[in-house]
């Protein structure tokens, strides 16, 4: 078993080192991404993200809310990559799901896959106090869901500018 | 003499590690709040702070702005964890206290202390630059606080997802 | 050759800890200053920038927007510390200019430098996403800059509280 979480900031050059080590494991590599095109901007994001990922033939899966259902669908094959964390928080807040049990259960989960699992998320707590009550709830969530997720990690690094620092 | 600073952002696990950190030394812990609850969503911060410290037998100290005098006045007993400093310092703005001077005086004191002290502070200056002058004052003032600390602190510890990175 | 990226959140001290770097190379040191005093806010901290700097015989150059034609002009003599990359930016995508096709001529340059350059950069993107686009388009440019220039540095250290930590 292998659980590898990635964090760093916006344009941190995290997705490209994840996916790095995502492919470093043998096997059929499966991309599940969390973003659901809603806008013009976030299409944008996805193509750009997607352009990137080209030249490796990574199967696609797109998992706004059920990432634990997909995890377990994926178990046995080759690593999955999910990209990232922190929009899939985004969603299940947004779609009122209760994501405080739905990352127990995850975190819990973890423990017995099989394949590899390379997850990235966003640090979002490094700023000054966000000045509405949503955004200082959606912060203080992605601090709880990165620490969750990072205590049951085998691995753990932060990337800033493109270079990774270990943490565990 | 130990001087301890743990910072990181919000909800990164750093209060934790101050306070396991805090105990690992022997004596009876003082835990100095800085924190007042003056609004509903501080009373609630508040009270799930004191939730999480419950099994420990803490002495507790409520000290918005009075710092120096209560690091004074528990020298000789037990660990003191003074949660956080940039509430601290948030207070002593807000109270149109001089901060600079209190600081000075602080880091000038800490030399001297005999029972080991801990701090919490927050890493505030990785957001992009914000839009109102004065939380661009008090990013300011934070940054300058934090490196002051820093300076004369034994040990240094940056906390991302709950793991501390050694800074010094 | 030395290409020397100090990285940081605003006032981490990574503007002391570069002009350290850059005053351990041998060589009448340059001081290129990408900041242009446009309003009072930017004179007082140009200002303090340079009253802290005035013990050391800096040659001081502004440059808000040539970068590049700067380093070319002061090659072959001693150190060269940039201080910031981030403005630069700010002041390039503010001017219309086409910043990434000049970054990449800058990092391509980089690698034929005869004298050591030392560059300070901001990290931007560790807090909430921003409400407005160009503060998304912006803390992405940010970011990716800091990815190249990283990328063809020979040391990159990113700077906490006044502390750095080796990232390559």
């Amino acid at each position: 078993m292998a659980v590898i979480l990635i964090t760093g900031g916006a344009r941190s050059g995290k997705s490209t080192h994840a996916e790095k080590r995502a492919l470093s494991f043998p096997g059929q590599p499966v991309y599940i991404a969390t973003a659901e095109a809603l806008d013009a901007e976030m299409a944008v994001r996805i193509a750009k993200h997607r352009a990137k990922r080209a030249a490796v033939d990574w199967i696609e899966r797109e998992v706004p809310l059920d990432l634990l259902q997909a995890l377990i669908d994926t178990d046995g094959g080759g690593p999955r990559l999910v990209d990232c964390l922190t929009l899939w928080l985004s969603n299940m807040m947004h779609a009122g799901r209760d994501w405080e049990y739905e990352l127990m259960k995850l975190a819990a989960f973890l423990r017995g896959q099989k394949s590899p699992v390379v997850f990235v998320t966003n640090e979002v707590g490094l700023g000054i106090v966000p000045d509405n009550a949503l955004a200082r709830s959606y912060r203080d969530a992605a601090g709880i869901m990165n620490q969750v997720i990072a205590a049951v990690s085998n691995e753990v690094e932060f990337v800033v500018a493109g270079l990774p620092m270990k943490l565990k």
